[in-house]
């Protein structure tokens, strides 16, 4: 992995993916006691950044390779992501889901253009061997979601949006508060700030009780999650740091951050009434931080990623209805 | 008023407004029947394309004028526009409000750094006479809503932009739906697309009932609504169009269109859905007419203005939960 690959992944993206703003309001800057700017990657192509890295893997298949199609397995952002970067390729991706999925997420996977293998996970069924055993028999590429060189390329191309839009401002030093699951993104963003805008220092956010990589960046070592279901953020929920990823933000973050899930709801509702964004748990957990732990963040500015908006209106209501507009 | 003027507020809003993104989904797609672009006016600064006017009239007042500050009397949209962009001029606007508005917005007024004079209209005071009061003892400069050629000016910088950003796309032809109250933003980006794009046709939407503008484009003059009170699109309820904006608007504009409020709703879930942008129900009325009249619009592809974000936390509950993702 170097900065050579995300700059290709870059000119592969552009013109496909959006160049997502980088957003800010006074009335957050007021809680957080410092400038907040964020990245606003719920706006970009399926709601998350997860379509950068889908598009990026997709696009550096070689044309024979990719007319024999690709599998992803996740009924996410992921999911969506790889979907709609296979069909802006002209092919169909083949999505694997549980059978007990909600209907609205299997119905919006195929409206994207995907081929839904359902399976069973009642009697047990194994997603893996399922993916794997059609990836052989039909020749599908693999996409993994996060410990994937092209996917952590895709996803970087964040950081060099990031690395610009910040000298624009005239930011030169400043914490980036990244939500973390495998650390596709955080490596990805890490490598590009590293060569392009070194006074900035990427740091991960996770929800409380699922900080496998805090504990992994504290430790030296790869950490895992006692459990990894059961939280609101589920999109960022991974079982431990992925082995690609985790020697890049060993060596290249600062340290890691977790919050309580209801100030995940708080940054919703705050990201609502200020910047007019829907964020989804998961993607409010750098909100958060930011606002809610000024105390755990250095410097005159921090920079948040908001990397995903696919909340569903019962959670979005929740947290409307608890946090009026999150002050 | 002509292209000029509009080329030149362009000049003085660079680098502090915010070029918005002009956004997509394949299930709005799918809704409409044809290809929705949306211009999220939302994410613009303060939550509204309002502030493009008011930063646009206040750049172009003579420095002792502008010393002499500026006056604005609203309680919306328009006062926070006027609010920050007189806060980022270094100056504090004065809004007149009533003293019985929500104290949320009195309190926000105040935090965009205006001085807020409050008047009270249990005893029958007059705004109107108040500001002329007001203005004239301190020397204020009013700035009007929408009657107001460098307020017109600012307002179509947006029209600028999606003349810039449909090429981008390769759009030349479509209808450019736009909220529309007073018509200064209508006025100012169909005089901008007139020069920079006469293949994209404005036209207008209001929700049912409030349809002066409709009725005034149909008839040829400038017609009034009978009631200017008891919409859920407040932000864009005025008693009739301008008679600096209805000529423009006369001259370049189709047909008008009106969408009933339940339409707003069930789009403003839509655009949570599958935007992730916040719409308050004024701002949702052009993406109604696009996604659930896909009858009244012409052509392959349709742009939308969404023209505003601010949202009470209440009303966007009641959206999704009556409407879920609005499709």
């Amino acid at each position: 992995m170097n900065i050579g690959m995300i700059e290709a992944a870059a000119r592969r993206l552009q013109g496909h993916a959006r160049r997502t703003p980088l957003l800010s309001s006074p009335f957050l800057d007021g809680i957080a006691g410092r400038r907040v700017l964020v990245k606003a990657e719920c706006l970009q192509h399926t709601g998350s950044f997860k379509f950068r890295g889908g598009y990026s893997a997709i696009s550096a298949l070689e044309p024979g390779t990719r007319a024999r199609r690709v599998i992803a397995y996740s009924s996410g952002n992921h999911a969506q992501g790889v979907a709609l970067a296979a069909r802006m390729h002209d092919i169909a991706a083949v999505i694997v889901m549980p059978s007990d999925a909600p209907a609205i997420k299997l119905a919006n996977t195929r409206e994207l253009g995907a081929e839904v293998v359902t399976y069973d996970r009642a009697v047990g069924a194994d997603r893996d061997r399922i993916g794997a055993e059609l990836a052989d028999k039909r020749g599908l590429t693999l996409i993994k979601p996060f410990d994937e060189p092209q996917v952590i390329a895709g996803q970087g191309t964040t950081g060099l949006e990031i690395a610009e839009q910040a000298a624009e401002l005239g930011v030169s030093r400043a914490d980036v508060l990244i939500p973390c699951g495998g650390g596709g993104l955080t490596s990805g963003i890490a490598l590009a700030l590293e060569a392009r805008a070194p006074g900035l220092r990427p740091r991960t956010v996770e929800p409380e009780g699922f900080d496998d990589v805090a504990r992994s960046l504290a430790s030296g070592r790869i950490e895992v999650n006692t459990r990894t279901s059961g939280s609101i953020c589920d999109a960022i929920i991974t079982p431990s740091p992925g082995e690609i990823t985790f020697p890049i933000m060993s060596r290249l973050c600062g340290p890691g951050l977790a919050v309580p899930e209801a100030e995940c709801l708080r940054a919703m509702a705050a990201a609502f009434a200020r910047l007019r964004i829907v964020l989804e748990p998961g993607g409010a957990v750098a909100l958060a931080a930011a606002l809610y732990h000024p105390g755990a963040v250095a410097g005159e500015t921090v920079i948040v990623v908001a990397s995903g908006g696919n909340a569903d209106s019962e959670m979005f209501v929740k947290a409307l209805q608890e946090y009026g507009d999150g002050s």
